[in-house]
Order: C-alpha cells, then structure tokens, then sequence
C-alpha cells in the first residue's frame, strides 16, 4: 500500500465500500459523538468523513490533534446510513473508519481558521496567506485562475499564434507609468529596468517576423495600488500579429476571449462575436465614458438644440456658449416620491456638479421645475428624441463640452444601479474604436496625443499632411466588458516617415524623436511588416469570472496596498556588503535619519 | 480582397493555379534573370517566387529595392515549367506573376544578411537581434522552444498539475546564489529581491494544499554567465507534488520529460521510463561523475585491491595511505602508436594530473610501463575485474579519495570522445539518487550539508538521531541528459523537529535555524503535507534537442556575456531625480570618478 495515499480525499463512492483504504490530508473539522470521534479529512480534491472508535490508538491520537494537523488514516470502506448519507459532498455516501492512523504534521494554535466563513483583517490574511489559500473560496479561485490561464493559450495556440517568453530585465520605458529598476552589479551606477509591457519586445517579434505572437506576460509598475490593480506585478494576454488590419484583430481575439468566458461562464451570459464596434465619439454621447457597461440598458441623448434659446435660462446660456446638455432617461420614475429627485440632486453636488435637474412626464405633461420654464413643445421633443413616454422621468447633465458627457455618464450609472437595471450574470463585451490621434491641450493651446503616440493614424502620411489634426483618428481600441477596460490595443505606426511627422504634429523635432524612440525607429529601418495587437488583463478577466471587485482574492501571493509581502518580509533592508557590491549608498529622507538633516 | 494577404508565402500549391493570390513578406533575395526579376518573397510560414516583368511598375518599384524590404504583391499564381519546379520548397510548384506591388517598409542597408549562411560577430548579431531571428536556424529554435514549453505545460497539466504564477517581486533568499535586488521606493532604504527560484513559493503551495504545481518559472541569479546559463534570467520546469515518496516524483515527470524528447526527437532515440537509479556512490565510482554521459559506454573500476602491496610503488604507496586507484578501459587500442598513450599523458598533466598510466593486453600479455613493475597475476586479475581482453588497454587514475574518482570521469570522457565511442542521436537519461546529506569539510574537521539543507535525511529524525551524519543519505536526486545535469530535486524535509536536528548536526543552533529559516518553519508548524518536486531547466532541455551548445542560440532576447542588452541598451544609467525618488546614491568606484579618491 502506498506511504500515503490509495486515493484523494474527493474519490472514494459507494462502490468502494468494503475497500480498505488509505488518505492523507488536513484535519478539516472534529466532532465528538459520544465514543465516536468524526473527522472531515481535506485535500485539494475533496473532504471526506472519517470515523474514529473510542479506545483505539488512532482515536487517542487524533483526539489530541488541533485542525489542520495533516494525518494519514487507513482503514475499511463503509457505506453511511441512510440517514447520515450527505448528498452536497460527492464522497458523503461513505466514510472511512480508521484502523491505524500517522500524524504528519502537527497544527499549532492557528491564527485563522480554515473551515468556515469567519471574516479576517487583511494583514492577517496575507501574512498566513499559506492558511487563508486553504479556504474553499480563495482555494476556488485559484485554481479558476489558472484554468482560465490554461484555456487562453490553449486557444491562441490554436489560432495560430506561438507564446515567446520576453526578458523581464530589460532596458527603461520611454513612455508609460514608473518603472522598477535594477542595480546592475557588473556595471556601476546602471540599472536595468523591469518592463511595463512587453510593448517594444512584442513589435520587435512582428520585425523579426514571428507573425503572431503571444504571452502571458508578467508586466511591473512602480504606482501606488487600486482595487483593480495590484501594486508591482500584474499580468496580461500579450499578443500582436503582423500584415493585418483593426478587423482581423478584432475578429481573430473575439473567438478567444469569448470562449474563455463561456467555458467559466456557469450559466451567465456571453456576447457572441462580433462584439459591437462603438466609435469614442458615440461612446462619449450615448454611454458618457469609453467603459460603457452594456449590462445598463440607458442611453444619452444630447438636447442642447432643444435647450438653446429657451425660456430654460441656465441651459440657454450653456447652449449659448458652446456647452452641451445631455439627457439621461429615467424610466418608470415619475410617479417616485420628490425625496428620489432631490436625493440625486444631492449625489450631484457631491460629485462636483451644480445639481441634478430633471423633467418628469406624466400623463398630463411635463413636471418640475425645468419644466416650468421650458416651453412645453420643447419639452415634448425631448421627451420624443429620449424615446420617453408617460411615466417616465428624464434627467441632464449641462455644461462644458468636455465635462457634462462625463458627468452624464456617472448619472447614467448612478440610474442604471438606483434602479436595479445592470442585469447581473451577463457579460456584456463591446469594442471602443476611432479614438482621436489627438487632442487640444487647454491649458498650452498646443496639440497633444491623445493616447498612445505609436498608433498608427487612420488615413496614414496622406491624414497627417491634409487634415486638422484635430479631426484625426488612431486604429487604436480597447475592448471594454461590463463596463471594465480589458485592454487598449492598436495597429502600431511601423513606418519611420509617418511616426516623425506624427510626432512633428504634437510639437516634437525629429531629433527629439530619434533621441527618444530611436531603437524602435531603428528596427523599422531594415523591413518591418505592418502590426497591430493589444493585450487584455489575465488579472481583471479573472476577477470577472470569479465576481471578485478586489485583485487580491484572484493573486496567489499579492503584496498589500503598501507593496509590501507580509508573509515573506519583502521588502527588506539589505546588508552595506550588498549596497557596497551594487555601487550604491542609501540617501534617505531626514525624517528616516533620525531628525538629522540634508 | 484582403489588405495584406490572400495566402501566407508557404501556402500556395499546384492546385491554387489560376487563381489570383495576395501575399505579404520580407524580400528574401532577388536574382535578375534578363527581362525577369525573381524575388524570394519570405515569412514566418516560408518562401514564394515571385516573378516580375520586366518594363512593369512593379518591376521597377522592386528593382530598386534592397533584401529584406517588406511588399504586399498581387498577382496570378502560376505553374513553374518542368525544369524550373523547386521540390525543397513546399510552394516549389508555383510562382507568383506579379501584377501590383504595394511597398509597406523600406530596407536600409543591413548589417548582416539574412539569406546565407554566413558568420557574424555576437556583439553584432546581439544589437540587431530582430534581424537575426529572421536567420533560418534561430528562428526555428525559438520556434521549437515555444513549442517544447507548450508541449510540457500541456503534459503537466494532463498530469493534474495546476500552473501558478508565484511572485516576481519577492524577498531575498536565505541560501544560494546572488539575487538581484529592486529598490522599493515608497519603503525607502528596502529592496525587493527576484526570485532565483520559486523554492519556498511552491513548498507554501503545498503547504497551502494545492496538491500538484507546477510553473514554467523565470528564475533570476546575479552570477556570471557560462554557455549553459545565460546572465540573468532563465527558466525552469519548476513542480512540486504533495503526499508523495521519491519513486512518485520520478514516475510522474519521467513520462513527461520523455514524452516531451520524443516528441521533438526527429529519428534520435530517447530512454524509455523508467530511467536507471544510479546511486551517487556507484556514478561516482562507475562513471567517475555525478552527471555521467551514459552516451559513453565505459565503465569505470576500482583497482586498488590489486595496487595494494604490488610491485608497482606509486600505486602501491597510494593504496597504502588510503587512496584510491580506479581502472578506465580502452578497449581495442593496444595496437594504438605509442603517441597516443603520450598525449593522453600530456592531456593528463595538463588537467593537473601527475600524468596518466596505463597497461596494454597484448596477445603475449601485459605491456607497459606499469605492467613492467607490476606481478603478472597482479596484471592479470585488473584485466579480469575491468572485463578487457587482448587488443584492449586500460588506465589508470589513482590519488587521494576525493579528487582521484573526479579524474577517473574525466579520462572516461576523454577517451569516449577520442576513441568515437559516444554515440549521437541519442537522449539517455537517468537519475542519480542517494547524495549524501552530510560532508567532512576537510579545512574545519566540521561537517556540513553536502547539498540541500531542506531535503529529508532518508531514516528521518530516527536516522539523524542514532547514525554516523556522513553515513546518512538524503532524498535527493538529479536528472542527469547526456551527461548534462537537468535539475536537482528533493523530497523536502517539512517538519520543524526534524529540520531543526538536521541543523544542529550541521554546527546551527536552534536560534540560528529560526532567525535563518523562520518564514518556512513557520509554515510548517500549522500542517505541513510530505512533499516534494524537482525543476528542470528548459532552456538546457531545447539546448539539448535543437543541439546547440549556446545557450544565446534558445533565447529570443539574451543577455551578452557581460550581462547588457545591447540592442535596448541595458543596463543605463538614471536621471537623478529617480534615483533621490529611490532614495538613492551612487557609490562608484573609484576608476568611474574619474580617478577621484574616496
């Protein structure tokens, strides 16, 4: 018989009664039933019951055992009775009385428990982290993680794409967030830097003429933590592909993507490709954010016509000087008390707006007190171009052009959950297209990018030497779900002359341009084929399939919101020896000294 | 039709004849056949003739063109005459008759060819990286390295392995080599460490109770490069399996790693599991090594019984004060030229032997310089124990314990390589089991760990309690390729008693092993399953199966020797303004102040 196992604790059924069996695992729970001691033995398969006689060894040893003590028990198969059979646990027909059992580990007085729902502080969690991976839900989601993991390359690999691991001590960004760096030992006073993404390597693959490329790519930022991204390492599905067009990226990670959340889906729904293509300009009218969540079936109309020059003098006068008024329906609200209306006028303020103004169409007509001072036939063709009937209630966000559609959006989500419209167990996947190259920085009066500087602008050299530049689009897009941004992808500008005229545009010379992005500029200079990819987050697809807001319940070893590693000690001073080796002395701030100062 | 491409360049055959075909890809090489220009267009999938006519756009758009330009071409797909068809080449059927060109990248003149064969400097071949992978051979090595990962990962997980991802940003090791460190700036004065191996990652795994790891893992020491470990990072088969015994570990990933060598084999032949146990004890004896090239069908013998009191002094006196002399058969050279024995000899003195001594079995019997000193039955009895005839030789390496067995290997290598007897196109494989868990440090009189401080003494707390310490064994074990050591392994010692006695054998105090080890002991203490694994290195797996001795010819972007990635530029030097955000100083030597002193 084996030293430890015959089976794991999630195998053993009815048929193997009569067996003599033997199963390792962790002290689950114990119950003492008058001479009977029950064990729920666990393993990463299952639990199974374990019965225990009063006055055999085995029933003295383990009485004194604590949970989570690991045991190795041996003894018969029996079938339970009838009435003690637990049909919620696929071994609960049988359990094993043990006949001799070994301790393998004995369980100190724990600092959480493992069997249970107790909730814990975080830092005792991520300190014990080792007991808190024990728990049936952090447990799950580890082990959904990396099947989603699993199930992602297994469908790039078969759509053709090949997976490169690229260097993670690599050279420092010339765009993006902070990076890590580190001291080169073998060259004082340099350091290499660990990579935001692999962006540069991934574009240097479609020049050495790989095709299709991808990884699941560990990717390092120095900022501070959110509830969506872990502080220091976070990983997404790198991919690029060469000689293809925005459609054939979309049309070729569509498939992947939405297999991956069907197969983990367990009953929720999934959009079928294609997904929808949402230009920015329409997501920023309808949906008043390029995150539109599709789950909230509320869209925003723009009204400033209908305002301008009405007896509605506030939105007039927005009207008058280039603002916008949107509209965000209400549906069904009419009839709510006047607390809802002015509660959300209250929520406004707090976001910063001047208050919350709404029209409420009842049978009668229009109500309230915009309606007062608007004329009713501009207030009957708002209700029209909302698509409202009686009933119904309609709510607007005024103001400058580049502010009220935000602010519409926050209304449109705030309706959207007041009213229990965002239809849980859907996951509602869109494309946000035709982003602008670039846009007008208010403060300078100069023309920015807008996002990423090495998308390639759509109409090409003939755009950047014709259009305002304002008016320029970039192939550049993001796949959005249920209102979450996976990714921000692109077709990449490979050629030299359109990359320096592009930045021409935004106010760089050519020189600038070679100074800062020379490597890339270099290696287009001996054949690079045209190239476009993106890069979804491994770390948000997860927290979707395992409805988890928080990262750190879909990470194995998260640092805290501090980046600090609890349950290792990291980070961690480190001995002059090894400061000395590196070149480098500390210089830290005075408070760190002791009050001594600079 | 499609933007780029119709059809890949290696997909068109006889039967697209007639058809018009869009393909995409690098200028291969251009030959100028008169009124005709041949182009071999090139990508990822292969090569496709492209004809131009003469007195065309197209022709006299690409006439201009130099090698490794980037075209879309359009045309129609014809049958090459009888003469003219390429069998080599999966499209060799066909070629394209250009009609369009459209020019998507214009090639500057390269630094190094891609078509051909030839030679290039590293420093050259490193800078322009993304040209070199377009070179044949190493792009199908990174081809086949991605394709050997994928096909481990999906044998692991067929195996019920579940792949994690452990942390990047950790802290430093206790034991081992170098790590590189990563200053964390908003703890100024810490650092992260990388890992060097996600050793107490996958054993908290375990104890977290997920049963079955494994992680095709970066790995990170700060150590100089050598030609089977780049600078840097590398990667490792990194698994780790709980409730298990040394026979387990071996049964489960032997298949997999054969698995894997057969599958990308191509005729050359691989053990078949189970690999042969070879305690260290006898690969030292048999093989003179601890990674024996079982390629090499010599064995080697101890003869010291036949030396001891023989008329031959030097061996006689060397046996008398407790060394060693150990027999290395060479069959079929005694009718070798006497030069050959003397340059083994030189070759010896080279190594630091005091030279390299041998009999010749002749027909008449022993010859030889030895064999003049040595009784005949004496001669005769060495003959016997190394199973030698007439027509062989054997030599000898003899000295003190410890050093002379180590020599003995490398005669055994050197005269399987001289003599032709190593076989190619072959993986043979084995494990070498057994170490010893502890040694005489001969310096201090001390003992100390042989290896693994973490690995269980075979006999456990028993063994450790009641044997001599440099007659127990440890659970440890190697996976040894042609001679090339793949991995070291261990069943883990996971109970603090035990580990804490083990130390204490090793000169440590029970507060030595807390301040040192505590994190893991830890661990432990709150139930801790038997476990164990091992982590093959990947890259020395595709060294071996594309057979090359570089390991810079596996990895996509490498490290120079020098630890510089000279086509990013990394390692570089910061602005200071990072390094007073890392609350950092430089403290360079003083050559880099400019010969200031400190």
């Amino acid at each position: 018989m084996h030293a430890y196992r015959t089976h794991t604790c999630g195998a053993l059924r009815a048929s193997d009664a009569g067996q003599t069996a033997r199963l390792s695992g962790w002290v689950h729970s114990k119950r003492d039933h008058g001479g009977l001691l029950f064990i729920d033995l666990r393993d990463h398969y299952g639990l199974t019951q374990i019965v225990f006689a009063a006055g055999s060894v085995a029933f003295e040893t383990v009485d004194r055992l604590r949970p989570e003590s690991v045991i190795t028990v041996t003894g018969e198969v029996v079938l339970r009775e009838a009435g003690t059979v637990n049909p919620k646990l696929p071994t609960g027909e049988i359990e094993l009385r043990a006949a001799t059992v070994e301790v393998q580990s004995v369980a100190d007085v724990l600092p959480m428990q493992v069997a249970g729902d107790e909730k814990y502080p975080e830092d005792i969690r991520l300190k014990y982290r080792f007991i808190d991976l024990r728990r049936d839900k952090l447990h799950r989601n580890m082990v959904l993680r990396s099947q989603v993991i699993a199930s992602v390359r297994r469908r790039m690999i078969a759509a053709g794409f090949t997976e490169f691991q690229t260097p993670i001590l690599t050279a420092s960004s010339p765009e993006g967030a902070r990076d890590f760096l580190v001291p080169a030992r073998l060259h004082p006073g340099k350091f290499y830097a660990l990579p935001q993404a692999p962006q540069q390597f991934k574009q240097l693959l479609m020049v050495a003429g790989f095709d299709r490329y991808f990884q699941i790519a560990p990717c390092f930022r120095d900022e501070a933590s959110r509830a969506d991204r872990s502080p220091g390492e976070f990983y997404q599905l790198d991919f690029e592909m060469s000689y293809v067009t925005q459609e054939d990226v979309f049309a070729t990670i569509e498939p992947v993507i939405a297999g991956v959340f069907e197969e983990f889906a367990e009953g929720r729904s999934v959009t079928k490709p294609p997904f929808q293509r949402i230009p920015y300009e329409e997501a920023m009218l309808v949906y008043g954010t390029d995150k539109p969540d599709l789950r909230n079936p509320l869209r925003i109309t723009d009204v400033t016509a209908q305002f301008a020059g009405s007896g509605f003098g506030l939105f007039s006068k927005i009207a008058a000087s280039g603002g916008v008024v949107r509209a965000i329906p209400a549906p069904g609200t009419a009839g709510n008390p006047r607390s809802f209306f002015d509660k959300l006028n209250e929520w406004a303020r707090e976001q910063g707006a001047g208050g919350l103004g709404y029209i409420v169409f009842e049978a009668d007509g229009p109500k309230g007190p915009i309606a007062r001072n608007l004329e009713p036939e501009r207030a009957e063709a708002i209700r029209v171009a909302c698509g409202l009937s009686a009933g119904d209630s309609v709510f607007f966000a005024a103001g400058k052009k580049d502010e009220a559609p935000k602010f519409s959006g926050l209304v449109r989500t705030k309706l959207g959950q007041d009213l229990g419209l965002i239809a849980a167990g859907r996951f509602e996947f869109c494309w946000i297209t035709d982003f602008p190259m670039y846009e007008l920085n208010e403060e300078t009066g100069q023309i920015d990018f807008s996002h990423n500087p090495f998308s390639m602008p759509q109409g090409g050299m003939e755009a950047l030497l014709t259009q305002d530049p304002l008016t320029i689009k970039a192939f550049q897009y993001d796949i959005v779900c249920n209102g979450i941004e996976l990714s921000s992808g692109a077709i990449r500008n490979h050629r030299p002359d359109i990359m320096i005229k592009a930045f021409e545009i935004a106010g760089y010379t050519a020189a600038d341009v070679e100074a800062r992005f020379g490597g890339m500029l270099n290696a287009f200079r001996y054949g690079a084929p045209p190239h476009g990819g993106s890069a979804p987050g491994i770390d948000r697809m997860v927290m979707l399939l395992a409805d988890e807001p928080n990262i750190r319940e879909v990470i194995l070893f998260p640092l805290n919101q501090q980046g600090e590693d609890l349950m290792m000690g990291a980070p961690a001073e480190v001995p002059p020896a090894r400061m000395k080796e590196l070149s480098l002395k500390l210089d830290l701030p005075p408070k760190l000294k002791g009050g001594q100062k600079e």
